[in-house]
This record gives structure tokens, sequence and C-alpha cells, in this order.
């Protein structure tokens, strides 16, 4: 059974109209990134002017397509957009995508054109995906209709639902260039016309290709419906949200404004903690929570261990566990005695451990590795945080033990961060990332991430 | 005239005591930290075996050096450290650096030898830094007592003090190749047995080679007197504090607990403020801070404007702004309308400036150079933020006009941000911070430093 967004998501057949030749036009970067992504199903061209674009022949018009083409891209400026869009109607295509800003956002005139487009939608029963997207992607079907350069997008499991294209464009190329995760299904809301946050949600709440979902959001256009969808949602999967705009209007931010927006944001922060989405605050957390999401399991608690190579390391990080809602657990009286096993007797071990002394007497990977194999044992622990110290001259070890590791305790997520030179860190990131242990660069960010994801699993357990 | 601590930071000769032939030992990395500082004072070893170690000659004992020498660097084990200290003082060596960990911080027996140390001292009239610290460092002077394997440490003009060793090991050695600045003075207080916070504070305060002060703190000897000296030097130069173990006791984080830690806390927070000490929480901002200390002016006021190439990256850090206590003022009629022109008309060009559709259509250079330079212009504006779209795709330029315009600006700090590629994110980098243009790597962070710089600003401002 094919659900009902299907014809977005794995459309068997796709128009790009305002296909261009030209290279950096939108209409041209669609194009390429249909065949970068491989996509198998049938694709047409449109432009009056016919020809071949990128080796696809290029039919002159709609009216030229044939019947019942799953899905057009429209790639068009706003003021075209309706007329094609009803040529669109005519041929049978019933999905569309529609990619030209230009409308509500900026003018009077913008918002004719729109609630034009509004009327041909109710009119034909068409489902519309923008205006002002800059696409959507789904890699299980190899499919793209990102306007922005992206080249071959990684097949992942967590999905993002945006009200901005950020992810159909420069954010998704950093993932792709910085970080080893991939992604499942992307949307690009844009204006919001027809397709809203609701309907995507709950499309995504139901697709066995994902198996986390993160939101940034700015408003809600059914706000019951949302959150009556997100409570059953969150149950079964992790939502996180980033909600932008908590401030926008006080763009002025008088004090008394912004006290005033603060009331409304404990508000909208109650109502989404009842409805089971994990707030963040941070943009780079979309990105981090990604990556840990597709690696590592939930915690089954928020009892965390941490390894660091200093003292100020382990009380900084426990302030932050205490700020972050994370617990630092005392530990087993045999965790304990290994950890003095391991380590030279002038240095305490406990939990938090430093690890500065193991390390520089018996070796950083000998030291990391019994300490990290002993609190993961450890049946007081959920979760473990490395922070690797990473030096040439104190040594850098072979990273397998990390990975080793993680594998024999897969239900305790491990998250790595440093402390040392760039160069090793680099090396350390490329070599456990794809082996399935996320890293991070700032030491705080693990904390942080962990944090996420355990309040992700408390949602999910959450009584009715 | 030399200063009170000339003899640490400026010694004319320094004698390593339990220096050691063995590569990975303290006592030599020590000596080729020294080396490799290009110290240019006179250098003696002491072991007992003598001979020759990294071409220094080696006295066998404390006797056999001569009168006078600056400086002790005494890294043997704790129970060494009572005796070889005496030595030391007989023969008038009046100031030492004690590496060794094992006193207080461990045991009773540790805390045994740490009261002999304090009756030789007092009997001596010897300064003492440590014992358990890491070392310290004087670029100025091209010194460094650190006992973890540094090379040489880059010259800047901010100084740490620190209550931890990280300084001197591997936070330094992050940012000796992670980062692009250099440093002044390092201290590690270590156990404090002697020099504590309030007199370091004083020095560095008076230093001319130290223009901002950063530091790590867990807890205050003489905090009346630390508080006193904070409210003078804070007015001369910017002063920043990262608290440690605000939540420390509260290992257990039970929720009581706390809450009564959060009250007591604010009672910190209150006491900071009025000393005119930036307080951070944030251990990677000791470092970010630093970097923008070294490289940018303290704006003159609150007044933030930013580009970014997304409409959802201006509404997030506009929420930033607010949260931050930074303004995203409006901007002159004169730079709107240059907005305007270098923009397509579907974006509509305000504070903060979505630059997209003039990347988008005339290129990323062209976009960001005029948009940088008509909010720079513009009155209501101290500082200005750029978030850099980067893909090799859409354009990589060349970065020199970023440098040259906050040249032509020299009262508003300019921070860069990116969105794109991780390579060029990376060139970038590598080309601006060299040249005076602190980047950083996660979206956040410029905002957040801004807002430690003004807060700067405002403590150095404040009426008597």
């Amino acid at each position: 059974m094919r659900g009902k967004f299907s014809a977005f998501f794995e459309p068997g057949s796709v128009a790009v109209i305002g296909a261009s030749a030209f290279p950096g036009k939108s209409g041209n970067t669609v194009i390429r990134n249909i065949l970068a992504n491989g996509y198998e199903g049938k694709l047409y061209l449109v432009n009056p002017k016919g020809g071949q674009i990128l080796g696809v022949p290029v039919n002159t018009s709609v009216a030229s397509l044939p019947e019942g083409i799953d899905l057009a891209i429209i790639a068009l400026p706003a003021k075209e957009t309706p007329e094609t869009l009803r040529e669109c109607a005519k041929k049978g295509i019933r999905h569309a995508v529609l990619q030209a800003g230009g409308f509500a956002e900026v003018d009077e005139y913008g918002t004719e054109i729109q609630k034009e487009l509004t009327t041909i939608i109710r009119e034909n029963g068409i489902r519309v995906l923008g205006p002002n997207t800059s696409g959507h992607t789904s890699t299980p079907h190899q499919f793209t209709s990102s306007l922005f350069p992206q080249g071959k997008i990684r097949r992942g499991k967590v999905s993002y639902l945006a009200q901005t294209g950020n992810f159909a464009t420069h954010t998704m190329r950093y993932i792709l260039t910085g970080e080893h995760f991939g992604v499942s299904r992307v949307i690009g809301l844009g204006n919001k016309i027809d397709i809203e946050e609701s309907e995507a949600l709950e499309y995504l709440g139901g697709d066995p290709e994902t198996s986390a979902i993160i939101m940034y959001l700015e408003d809600l256009d059914r706000p019951r419906r949302f959150f009556e969808i997100a409570r059953e949602v969150s149950r079964i999967k992790p939502v996180v949200l980033l909600k932008g705009g908590v401030t926008e209007a006080g763009k002025h931010a008088a004090i008394a404004h912004t006290a005033a927006m603060a009331a409304e944001d404990r508000l909208v922060d109650g109502l989404l903690r009842q409805a089971g989405i994990v707030r963040i605050y941070e943009y780079t957390h979309l990105i981090l929570a990604g990556k840990a999401l597709s690696m590592v399991p939930l915690p089954k608690g928020k009892r965390v261990s941490f390894l660091a190579p200093s003292g100020a390391m382990l009380v900084v990080g426990s302030d932050l566990c205490v700020r972050l809602g994370l617990e630092v657990p005392d530990l087993e009286p045999e965790t304990i005695r290994r950890l003095r096993e391991i380590s030279p007797p002038f240095i305490r071990m406990r939990n938090p451990v430093d690890i500065w002394g193991a390390a520089s007497m018996k070796g950083v990977e000998f030291a990391y590795r019994e300490g990290m194999e002993a609190v993961l044992k450890d049946p007081n622990v959920d979760a473990v945080i490395l922070v690797l110290m990473l030096t040439r001259e104190t040594g850098v070890p072979p990273f397998d033990f990390i990975v080793q590791l993680a594998k024999r305790y897969p239900e305790k997520p491990v998250l790595v961060t440093f402390s040392g030179e760039k160069q090793p860190m680099e090396e350390c990131k490329e070599y456990l990332e794809p082996r399935g242990v996320p890293t991070f660069p700032e030491i705080e960010q693990p904390f942080e991430v962990l944090s996420i994801l355990y309040r992700c699993a408390r949602a999910m357990d959450r009584p009715r």
C-alpha cells in the first residue's frame, strides 16, 4: 500500500518544469541533483526551447507531457507559478513542489498570487509543498527536489522537518561534508500553502524509514492538531524541535517585551513537554542530535560516567550534568577497585574518572580502554562519555578499542570528545563516526546531546 | 624595576631539579620545553647521576649549584619535595615551581607533606607555585616550566590564570594546533600552597604584557582580597572567569541540593558582577574568548548586525541576541537602500541581513562584501557577525575583503562563522585568523563570544 505522500517520497515519475540548460540556475541544479542521487523513476523536463538538458530530452510544454506524472517540481518565478500549476492539474499531476520565493513573505502582490494558488489547489485537489521551498529529499528512493547543489545525499534514518530550506541547501552540505551520518526524508515546508507541519509529522511518524524526527519550526498552522499528532508519534520515535522566533517580534529587545516573550515561551515549553516533544535551543544541536540519534541507542536512564584527563574537566563536566538534568552516579566497589588498579595512587579514582594519571603512566590506549570497560560494565551507569587526550607526543592510540567496547555494550550510548591536538582529533572523528561512535569537537557537546537523548527516552516512556 | 614575580616570569637562571634523561618523564619534558621555547637565561639541571641531558650538563646535587639561582622547577615525587625545597633555600633559591601531585588532594600523608612544605616556605621566605601544578608559561621571556610536551608556545597578549594544569598541558596543545592566537602568561595554580589567585591576578593586572585575563577557578583562598583586586583590574583590562565546581558537592544531584547550590551560585554571581568580572559557563569559551580578545577590539555597545544566508538563521540569531543581552538594531535608511540595491527584490532587506538572494544572484563575494560594508558604515551598529555561506558549487571567494573591511572599521569587532562545506570553512579559518579576524565553527559561538566582549566593555566602563 502506498501512503498518501508517496508521490512526494516515492515518485515513479517526476517533471521538472522550468528546467534550465544554464549551470547555476535552480532549474538546472534540480536536474543535476536528481541525476546525482540516482533517481530510478521517469524524469521529464519542460522548457519552451525543447532540446536536451544534461542528456535528458526536454518537452516544450506541460501540455505535451504524458498524463498522470506523479510529481511536478515547478522551478519558475512566482508570477508564472499559478498558470503552470493549472496546466499541471489538467495533465493529471496531483503533487507539486513550488520553489519560487516572492510570495506572501515579501509583498502584497506576492500575497495575491499565493491566494490564487490556494484556490487552484482547492479546486483541483492538488497537494503542494511550498511555495518558497528549496525542496525535499527522500534517500530511500534516491530522490531529491533540492534546488541547491547537493550531489549524492547520504542515506540515513533520521528525518528533518523544517520551516527553512537549509536542510536542502547549505546545512545539508555541511552534514554531507563535515559529518558521517545521513538522512532519510527531508521536508522543507516553505510558506506552507498546503502541506504543513501536522501532516508532515504524521507522515514521518508512520514512515518505517524514519527512526527519529528533528524539526525546525517557527509557527504552527494548526497547533491543536500538531500537538495531537506529536503526542502519539513521540511515543514511538524521538521527536526533537528547535522553535525559532521565540523572540522574533522582540527585534528591538526592550526588556519588558523580552519578559513578556519569556512568559509566552514558558507556555510553549509546557505544551511541547506534554506532547513529548524534546525542545532544543541551538541550531548546532539540530545537527549534533541528528548525528547521535543516527549512531547510538537512547540511554536507559540519566546516569553518566565520564573519563577526562583533567580535574577541571571533571568538575566542569559534573556542573554541566547537573545543569542538564543528568546524574553522575557512584560506582560499584568492584569498578572502583579496577580503576584503582590501572591508576597511579596519587589520583583518587571515582566517577567522574580522572584518567590523567593512568594515561600518563600506562599509556593513553591502556588507560582509556580499561577505564571505559570498567564503567561500561557498571550497572549504575547508563551512558559513557570519553574526553580523549590526543597529542602526538603523549601518543595517539588506534581507536578500534572504542568501537569494539561500544559494540560489546550495545544498550549504553558512548559519546566521544577531545582535548589535545587538532589533527589527531580529526583523525579520530574520521575513524569512529563511520563505525557508529559519534564525536563532538567541543567538550560540552556530548553532555548536551546525551541530555537530549535522555529526554527523548523519557518522552517515549512517559505514562499515558 | 623588576616586579615581585619577575623570578617566575623573567627568570635569569633556572634549575630543573629531578632532571631526567628519559623521554616521556616529566623531568625530561620540562627541559625539552625550555629548550624548544628558546629560553635565553642560564639553565641548570640536577640529577644524582650527573652527565648531560639534551646537551645540557647535569649537576649531581642541589648543593653543587651556584648560589642565587632565580627559580627552581622541582620535578620530583611528593615525598622528596620538602627536603629538596630546603636544599634550594640553603642555596639562596627563593622561587620554586612544585610539580608533583599526591599532596592534600589525595590523602592524609599528602596533607602532612603539604603542611611541612608550608613551614619551609614560611621559615625561608620562599615563594612557591604549586604543588600539583603542571607549570607556568611566560612567552615574552620565551620561558615555560610545563611538564607536558608543548613545543614552542605562541606569544600573545591574553593571560590565563587557572586552577587547573590544562593551560600548560593538553588545552594549550589545542590552542597551539587548532587556533591562531597566542598567550602571554599562563599560571597553573595547583594546590595553591603559597601563591594563590589574588596575588596572581594582581600581578597580571599590573603586567604590561597582559591585555586580558582569563581565569578558571574552583575556589578562592581570600575572597575579599580577590574581589578587591578584581574590582581595580577589571577597570583596566577584561577579566573573564569560568567558575568550576558550582555544583561540585552536588555530585548526586539531588534536586533539593541543586536548588541550594543555585541560590549560593546567584550570590557568587552578584559578587562577580560587582567586581567587574565577566562570568562564563563553558570551558570552550575559555578558548574562544581568548581568541576574540586576542584579535578584535571590545565593542562600543551591544548593537549587532549580522548577515546570514537563511531566514531561519536570522531568526535563531535574533533569538540568541535577545537571550544574550545583545541588540539587533534598525539600520539607517541609507543602509537599507544599499542593501536593497545589492539584493533581488524577493527578499526583504533589513537587520539582520538575509544575504541569500544577493549571494545566489550576484555571487558570494559581492554580496557579503557590499552587505558587510553597508552595515559596518551604519552608526547604529557596534559589531558585525558574518555567517558565510561556503560551498564549492556556489563559489568560495577570496577572503581578503573581510580582512580589509575589518581593518577599515577598526573600532567594530567583526566575527565570522559558516554554513556549508567543511573544507572551505577550514580554509577560511586558516586565512582569516592569522590576519586578525576570528572565526567560529558553530553558528552560536560568535554571538556568545560577542556578548562576553560586550560585558567586558561594560565592566571596564562601569561607574565607580
